[in-house]
This record gives C-alpha cells, sequence and structure tokens, in this order.
C-alpha cells in the first residue's frame, strides 16, 4: 500500500518507475519488457497494428470523479478498442504518462493496475513508457495488435445492402456522465457511482467495457468495414458511411431496448422527454466503445454483435446516416477535440 | 501557407487532421496510414521495436524559443535514436498532440513538417496520431523500428575490457540552451540563434540531430551494450553501468576536442572557469541524443563512433562512471522528470 501522502515530486523519475514496472506483467508477445531504450514485441505475421489515442485531464476525465484506476481502465480499453475494430487481438501497449508534482504517488500506481486489469486478460502488456511533468494529467496509449493473417477492416468496404451491426453498448458512458454531472451539481452523500439503481451507467462511463474478441470475430465472418465507436454511434457511422461512400440508415426499433434501459436514468434526472434524451445518449453519446461493422446480406452476425441497420447505396444526397430513412433529429455526437 | 491568425480552436478536429494529413509522406514499411482505426506497419523479421517519448510545453521546450517545426524535429529525433540505440533502423511514428486553443494552426502545420523532415530521410513516416485539447502543449512519439534480423542491443552486455565509444555531439544542446538563456535574460536585438557564431550551439539544442545510421552499425559491428544518451554521459553511461554490472570509466582527454570547442561559449557567457563549464555541458548536459555503446576491445569502431573510455570490472564499490578513474566531479546530469 503506497502512503497516499507521498507526491509525485518527492521521488525522482527512475524511483517513480520502479514502483510502476512491477505492477505491469509481461505479455505473450514480449521479447523486451520495460527498462531499455525500446522495447521489442513480436509479430508473427509480419505485420502489426498501431494505433495512438490521448486523454487529457479535464477533457477526458476529471480527477474528482475518476480514480487513477479508472483512468487506466479507460485509457487502455479505448486503445485497445481501435485494434478490435481493425479485426486484431491487442499484443502491446506503451504509455507516456505527464503528472503533476503534488499528484499522489498512488494514483500513478493505480493507473498501472487499471492498465495491467485491462491489458492482461486479452494477453496484451505495457512494454514501455515515458514520464515526465506537467501542470495536467495527461496520459497518452499506443497500442499493438496482431492480425494473425486477417486483412485489416478498415472503414471504407460497406456495400449497399450490407446489414449493418454493433458489439457493445450504447448510451451507457453518456448517460453515466451525465448521472455524475447532475451529482455534482447537487452534491450527495455517496461517493459518485458507488452505489444506487444507475451504478452501472456510472461505471460505464468511468470504466468503459470493450468488446475485443468481437473485432476479430467480425474479420472472420466477413465484415466489409468496422470502426470503434468513441465520438457516438452517429457520428461514427457518418465516419463508415463517407469513408466507404454510402448511406448507413439506422432502425430506431433496434434501438429500442437500449433507449428503454436508460430512459429510467433521464428520468430520474428530471428529463422531460425521457425516451428522446435516452435516445439522444443512444445516438450521440461518445466513449461507449463498442464496434460498428457492415456484413454482407445473410451473413451470420458473429456475437455479440446485434443488427441496427442497413447500407444504402448513394442517392444524389451525399453519403450520411439516417434514422429509419431520414435525417436524425439530434446532433451529431461527441468531438474530442472541441468537446460536445 | 496557413493564415497566422487561424488558431487551433477555429477549426474542430477533421478540419485540423485534413491540414496535417498531407503533410506526412508514408513510408516504406506503411501497409495503412492515417485515417482509420488504427494504422497497419509491416514487421518483416517478425518482430518490431517500440519505444515511447513525451515533450511537454515549458519543460522540454518554450514556444518562444522552439518553433513548430523544432519541436516537430525533435521530437522525432529524440525517438528515432531509442530505436537506433537498439541496433535497428525507423519505421513508422504515431503522434498524440496535445494544443490550446489559442495555438495557431500554423503551429501544428510545422509541426508536422518538422517530424516529416526529420523521419522522410531515414525511411521512416508518422503513420497515425490523436489530437485533444489542452492548456499546455503535449507531443507523445511512439517510434517503431525493424532490426532487420540483428539481435536487439541492450544496455546489459559491457563487459570488462569494453571499450566504451560515442557517436554523436557532446555538451552541444546544453550551451545551446545556456545561450538561449542569457540572450532571455538580457534581451538581444536578433531572434535567439539566428546568427552569430554560437548558432550552431543554439541550433543543436532546438533542433538536435542523432547519428541514426551508427545504432545498426554499431549492432552489425559487435557492440556489447549501447544507449541514447538523453539525459548526460554521465547519468546515461550509469544507466549502463548499472545494467551490465560494470564501471565505465571515461577518459577525459578523449573529451577534450568537444570541451575546446564549447569552452569559447561558456567565455562568451562570462563563466569564470570556461573550460570547467565546457567540461560539465560535456558530461552532464542532456538531449544530445548521441549514441554511447561498448565493443569488446580491438574492434574497428564504426563511424563516426569515437573512443571516449574503457569498462573495469567491478572492484568492490558498486557499479558507476568514473573519469580517468575518479569519481567526476560535475552534478550527473538531467532528469527529464524533476528538471535539472
Amino acid at each position: 500500500m503506497t502512503d497516499p501522502a507521498l507526491l509525485v515530486r518527492d521521488l525522482d523519475e527512475t524511483e517513480l518507475l520502479a514502483r510502476v514496472f512491477p505492477l505491469l506483467p509481461p505479455g505473450e508477445a514480449t521479447d523486451v519488457g520495460p527498462g531499455d531504450d525500446a522495447a521489442v514485441v513480436r509479430a508473427p505475421d509480419g505485420r502489426y497494428v498501431v494505433s495512438t489515442d490521448v486523454l487529457v485531464e479535464d477533457r477526458h476525465f476529471r480527477r474528482r470523479w475518476s480514480s487513477g484506476y479508472d483512468v487506466g481502465r479507460r485509457a487502455a480499453v479505448q486503445n485497445l478498442a481501435d485494434v478490435a475494430a481493425m479485426g486484431a487481438r491487442p499484443t502491446a501497449l506503451v504509455v507516456s504518462l505527464v503528472v503533476p508534482g503534488d499528484l499522489p504517488v498512488a494514483w500513478v500506481t493505480d493507473l498501472a493496475r487499471g492498465l495491467a486489469d485491462a491489458t492482461s486478460p486479452v494477453g496484451a502488456a505495457v512494454v514501455g513508457g515515458d514520464l515526465s511533468g506537467g501542470d495536467a494529467v495527461v496520459v497518452a496509449v499506443t497500442v499493438h495488435g496482431d492480425l494473425a493473417g486477417r486483412r485489416p477492416v478498415l472503414r471504407s468496404g460497406a456495400r449497399a445492402g450490407d446489414v449493418v451491426a454493433h458489439a457493445g453498448v450504447r448510451g451507457r458512458s453518456a448517460a453515466g456522465l451525465a448521472l455524475l454531472d447532475a451529482r455534482t451539481a447537487v452534491p450527495s452523500d455517496g461517493a459518485p457511482g458507488a452505489s444506487g439503481p444507475f451504478a452501472p451507467l456510472v461505471a460505464g462511463y468511468l470504466r468503459p467495457w470493450a468488446p475485443l474478441d468481437a473485432g476479430p470475430a467480425a474479420a472472420d465472418a466477413g465484415t466489409t468495414a468496422m470502426l470503434d465507436v468513441s465520438d457516438g454511434l452517429l457520428r461514427d457511422a457518418g465516419r463508415l458511411a463517407r469513408a466507404s461512400g454510402v448511406v448507413v440508415d439506422l432502425d430506431r426499433a433496434a434501438l429500442e431496448p437500449d433507449v428503454a434501459e436508460l430512459a429510467d436514468a433521464a428520468r430520474a434526472l428530471g428529463s422531460e422527454d425521457p425516451e428522446g434524451t435516452a435516445l439522444a445518449w443512444v445516438l450521440s453519446g461518445g466513449e461507449d466503445h463498442g464496434l460498428l461493422a457492415t456484413f454482407p446480406a445473410g451473413t451470420p452476425l458473429p456475437e455479440p454483435f446485434r443488427a441496427v441497420g442497413h447500407v444504402r447505396a448513394l442517392d444524389g444526397q451525399g453519403p450520411r446516416v439516417t434514422l429509419d430513412g431520414h435525417e436524425p433529429a439530434v446532433g451529431p455526437g461527441w468531438d474530442h477535440f472541441g468537446g460536445r
């Protein structure tokens, strides 16, 4: 147990890394792990998938809501989902971490535990990192994956007639964020999300889960296009539509179970239109990290994919997303850069 | 030419990326470049080398001294050097970039040009990235390299009797930083480092150069241990000594040309002991990004390595660095984390 009063500024970089490295178990693909100028990772199929994502304090998380463990889990999961969305399995991560001097060392070791807990179960590992001081916490993760001979699944392969399917949760992270926001506005008696009927939604925001096995499974099943839904279903479906030159038509009825599940939370927050609020979370909420994929009609969908729409040919109005054939009546979603 | 008045906050993430991606030429190893959930990079020898390094505004650079181009070059070079230090050739980089809203867009596109100019000549490319808003600029780069069948060169293989050799510049970056510091304290009439007899030293700090070919060449020549000198010769030699369980004895006479070259700058800065100041820069100055390597005695040193000392067996006082057999009389070097 790290002394909670021990701060980052009390240690030098070497001492801090000495507390972090032992928390990071080696991965199945690791030849040389942390501690040298670089790590060496195996890439048995002669290629590797690589992606990077950055989390910035007070943009992507707040320290009063998210523990170091939560941030570590989130940073890992959002990166792992990018690998899965290519049809690959995650193998190795490196992490650049910027920390203020007054951050407790325990926050950093909790972050390492969160990273380890999200990566170890899928056979991936943190193989290297860098630490720097700074005024706000920044966690930049780069993730790598192995395609095991699969063709990488791009966003650009969707064809008219394909089924649009989604794996993972829809709108939970946005609902969880709204609940945390409301609790902050009207302080309650417990730690945010620690208990109560909506605790799973709050956890969905703080510690998102991604259906990582579904990515390679979709590739094996013949998915034509796929991407990670990090910025909201509408926004990310729009990216797939533009990359593929098609119209993605979502099916409102297919999203009804999600809307029904989240309407109670919208009601509890005082929404005058709980179903509308829940639908907005489902369509525009970011950071759920599900996978959106298209499959040729008739393809048996691998678990846990569920059909949520169809791909239509362009009709003169350009690539876009429709809901039951019409322009959706909610905003486009989350912009990580400019905020909502 | 980007309008200098156009700020980051005037664009959304997609618009900003659309200005950056065209500045990043594809690399020789790139299968899938920027724009999808992840890139795909070839790893012909079934492994890849990977390392990450982060630069933080006002910790590692100041915007009034360093242009976006300078920071891009520096971020690339310090990462490329880590790959070279393993005996590998750089292939691909990904970049996570945090930018304040009031940063000119031209600063970001200049950064991309700096990254491209440092990576393209060695056949490497930026294959992906992420952008976020934040209060200070943070540039987190992850670099990958190809060993082409070579054994990765670790820090731990130095043996008593080995020659210690260095490739690259020594102390120039620290001298350049001291010159910039002095010009700021006593404002001069020109842009820092733009001209004058010491401009090459200032450039050595702003736009460091690393002997990237020397890494694989050292591996091919049979180097027993190697690392990138980013935190000062003494500090990094100490890391090699500890990892290998040896004493690294540096030869003061071998460093004399560097001391002589930098003493004029120390004199111009008013040092009462110009040779001593120059020696401190050579021994303790960070961010030169040369390579320190050990070779079995009698090995012909590949260019541009120069012998700077010998490896001695442990003598009861533990792994350490000595200068002509004695404890060096200057500090240990640069701590990127806590500062100097």
